[in-house]
């Protein structure tokens, strides 16, 4: 089973949409960071700071980055989202995720 | 803000109640674990293995221990479960949670 190690976990959840998105933040020693989180299904819409690097674990879902067509992932897969974008989610089935933040 | 370090974190998340409750397991150096949950509002049995210290990080919930009666946390708050117990628990409002297994 993929394990993350060596890292620091913050306790505290992250809480969105009245916890039907929600997430931990994991630190590495070389101070990058990446939250494990769970989405129910809904509509969601986030933006980014960082470039982000969305790997869906578990779940099936769709996305919209700014200016694409809606993309559909059905039970795991990867794509990114430029920094300072926003992009949308319809989440079909309880998906699970790691979102990496990435210093491009 | 409270962090865990020096841990692993197994990446793949634990899902129940089609993800109305979901945990994260974090490995410690000396052989033990926690897990860092969230539970949605709803009713819920489990059942331990070992020992369990339950601290709510934060939300409102009842919780009943085999034998005892209904207990409220509002806010904040810790509860022991013994091994090989159930314990119910209804959650009123988004509950974090760490959950330690203690081999007692």
């Amino acid at each position: 089973m993929t394990q993350l190690n060596n890292v620091g976990i913050i306790k505290k959840a992250n809480i969105y949409f009245n916890g039907k998105v929600t997430s931990r933040t994991v630190l590495f020693p070389d101070g990058t960071k990446k939250t494990l989180g769970i989405m129910l299904p809904g509509e969601y819409e986030f933006s980014t700071d960082l470039k982000e690097e969305m790997e869906i674990i578990s779940g099936k879902l769709e996305y919209k980055l700014s200016g694409h067509d809606w993309v559909t992932i059905d039970g795991s897969g990867i794509f990114y989202v430029p920094a300072n974008e926003s992009f949308q989610l319809k989440v079909h089935t309880v998906a699970d995720y790691c979102c990496s933040y990435l210093n491009e």
